[in-house]
């Protein structure tokens, strides 16, 4: 137990300032996150969004509530304005390798979650496909053109967007734009002669003949566009108003713009009290990205078989270096940062692992507590991670001062404080030891016969032995260190 | 590569015998299997069946076979007799456990594929969920009521068995049965009042006002009845007329009965031309099954935590053992025979292991090659997967014989040895060791300090600590075996 005296508050993008965190219906928490469009496989960008709302999720947990976590798999229909055109990004490429976009979905989500899963990210409660909920999101039109905020174009149907500005003025609510921005910005695509005003944007599109991702509307054979999905399956399992919708920064215009334009116009209320967003991972300053082929995937960092990584990244290290960074602030990629932070979560799995080890005495010189006090204070401040950090290594520091007997704590204190490093370090930051429980049993065991070995060699003052144990050792992947209580190793 | 002369043939259900295989559009090949209905956690059962099929997909494809493989989730409308009173299974638990029946659907989803990548069965290509197919499913029931096969009953729709029977005589095809015998299985259920016969099944079903699961259709809100998402996930992925049908026996009727009776009445065609039916397994001589309630789920298995359980059986442990049987044949679970099966993989395994330590010879005194073709002979006779375990058995009979010096074998011979054995065993029976390669690397290297050092003390006759050695090892879990050619070790 940490003692706890903070509200949490959370920077609400729709308010632009940080707000007391006040649930709609305590204990429980709705919050809805933009997943992955699963036609490709997911780079640091994407983790960084997962791993986010994977703390918040963690961490309003931590705090007592009851969170129904959901994360969409977007499997067709983004439409954005590059593909405003009706050819949506799976289709592609699915045409591509002769695959079933069924096909190419599945295959690239598993190795989405695979990635997810190794990165210690916590599966959300539910994870909807936009295929799966095609009924639904043809019912939101109906109610969209039912209500006056739709118009039937050719097959298609899009938004009005122009009516939506003039009769709620909440046009521009969320990312702070005005429409006369936004069409400079588009370009002259195919559909744009059906829209009444450029601005506007696809709800159903009228599939071509070749056109294979189809489904029947009362309007055409055809798909849905790409902001409904959210909308759809936000309601659906969520309500038509809940607590937080997160996503990343590059989703708040058009996307969750949209998603906000819908709710109003089809339920009469904004969907989510609170909006979160991570920023960016940058690559030189420009943002990481599929349009800008700049990136590189998870997969590749975890092989490290990319040009520009000097050596393969574990998937803890990718969370611990985008933890090391508070969310709402850029994050610029570079090996340097990269092993800084392989060694920062080294040292700190390292401590985890003294703690248990450490002397006891009869009275603690030190206390921790306060420690761990600032850490909860940090994540209630906005979920603070890095501070967070920096306050387990002032912890590291401590428990190496009474490893090295400069301190001491108690027995009960001991306790309380593997305590709170395995709420603070695993189950809220998330991290994790990497190697299996099994193996590293084992492997513990064969080390202590090697170790116990090498002792003896030494007290016989064999040093040849003693110094081929640790050769071979160093071969194997594996340093040790003779301390002052006996000899500790870690695989290198 | 394994030489072969023999046409796949395979038990085609809807003939009752032995049909030599030939695909509707080589090289490609269409397949659907029943997968698991996800409210519950998948037992030994369910592993049956994903591993016949696991076993049938990778031998089609060693075969030189493009396979479309698919397997469907279900997580609505699973309809049986038992609830046909449309109250369905996850619908309840979902109720139960006060959770959305997504999240629990999503939730012994996860857990199912991870028991089934824990025994190594291949990811079928596309897994379509029946709740992500609705529209679909409406789309049949329109075309059978068009057809005057189904007929609209207080906003249920249901299928018209007589009149199907009495114009096609097809009914009974695959299962054998005839209507008088349905009838008298019947028991008096909500809903049978509406039906004009008591063998004719719900398409459609009109949800009751607290029933969750409800989707908008042109007759009621509701949900579809459970044959049909097989009939139109088949259809939509795999074409109207595909390859192979697979499932367990118990799927026979009414389940796969009623799918041809809506493929024949919609599309005007069987939808599979091979209907491939694995058989079950029984404890005590009984079906394990869930509705008997003496099943023992693939947790249990791997925890060993099931009081007819006398130990922890390993996932591959479960693999070999299903594959000891021929699919066709019932398979009775017992301590004794899974215990047997441990024994005889870890043997298997131990042979693989060997055969890159063989002293090779410039001549080879036997020849293992018409083995491994009678291996490839009895997968082509459907899929005699015993047979092929009882051949690998002979090399591994062989490999000890060339340990020994008993026999000899070439370097090309052993290369061979070392390709064939890993194409039947790793490939075609799936077959792995469940070590993971790093661990495993890490800890051989560990292995080889303490047997040199064990050595050592032998040369020295120092058997104190050669002694010790070994009793440290044993209690690490690790168990060291003297030989002509030095000492092997293995995780006991």
């Amino acid at each position: 137990m940490i003692k706890n005296n903070n509200d949490l508050s959370v920077y609400n993008t729709l308010t632009r300032k940080k707000e007391i965190f006040k649930a709609l219906n305590p204990p429980r928490v709705g919050m809805y996150v933009c997943g992955p469009t699963v036609y490709g496989d997911a780079h640091l960008g994407h983790a960084r969004s997962a791993l986010t709302f994977d703390t918040v999720y963690r961490f309003l947990q931590y705090l007592g509530y009851k969170v129904r976590y959901v994360r969409n798999i977007t499997d067709v229909g983004h439409l954005e304005n590059d593909s405003d055109n009706g050819e949506d990004k799976i289709e592609k490429k699915a045409k591509l390798e002769q695959l079933e976009p069924m096909e190419v979905a599945q295959y690239y989500t598993k190795r989405y979650l695979d990635a997810m899963d190794a990165m210690n990210v916590l599966r959300p409660n539910i994870q909807p496909h936009a295929t799966g909920h095609i009924m639904e999101q043809i019912e939101i039109v109906e109610q969209l053109l039912k209500n006056g905020y739709a118009y039937e174009s050719n097959g298609s149907v899009y938004f009005d967007v122009n009516k939506y500005n003039n009769d709620t003025h909440k046009y521009g609510i969320l990312s702070n734009r005005v429409i006369e921005e936004m069409i400079s910005n588009t370009r002259e695509l195919d559909g744009q002669e059906e829209k009444r005003h450029p601005a506007d944007f696809a709800l159903w599109k009228k599939a071509s003949p070749e056109h294979i991702m189809r489904w029947k509307s009362p309007w055409s054979i055809g798909f849905p566009g790409w902001h409904l999905e959210c909308t759809a399956m936000s309601k659906k399992y969520l309500g038509e108003r809940f607590d937080i919708h997160g996503g990343g920064l590059d989703l708040l215009f058009p996307h969750h713009e949209s998603e906000i334009a819908q709710s109003v116009c089809a339920f009469g209320s904004e969907p989510a009290k609170y909006w979160l967003h991570n920023n960016m991972i940058t690559v030189d300053g420009q943002k990481m990205g599929k349009s800008l082929n700049n990136f590189i995937t998870l997969n590749e960092f975890f092989s490290g078989s990319h040009p520009k990584l000097n050596k393969a990244y574990s998937p803890m290290t990718i969370r611990f270096f985008i933890l090391q960074a508070h969310y709402r602030s850029t994050l610029d990629f570079s090996n340097d940062a990269l092993s800084a932070a392989e060694k920062g979560m080294k040292k700190l799995l390292e401590t985890q692992k003294n703690i248990d080890r450490l002397p006891v005495s009869k009275t603690s010189s030190i206390d921790t507590a306060p420690i761990f006090e600032k850490c909860i204070e940090a994540m209630c401040d906005d979920f603070n991670t890095p501070v967070v950090i920096a306050n387990l290594f002032e912890i590291s520091h401590m428990v190496n001062q009474i490893m090295n007997k400069k301190e001491s704590i108690s027995e009960k204190d001991r306790a309380e404080l593997k305590e709170n490093f395995a709420i603070v370090f695993n189950h809220i930051l998330g991290m994790r030891n990497e190697q299996t429980d099994d193996s590293l049993k084992t492997m513990e065991k064969l080390m202590d016969i090697i170790i116990e070995m090498r002792n003896k060699a030494r007290a016989e003052k064999d040093w040849a032995t003693s110094d081929k144990i640790r050769d071979e050792l160093t071969k194997a992947g594996i340093s040790i260190k003779d301390g002052k209580d006996g000899v500790s190793w870690d695989l290198m």
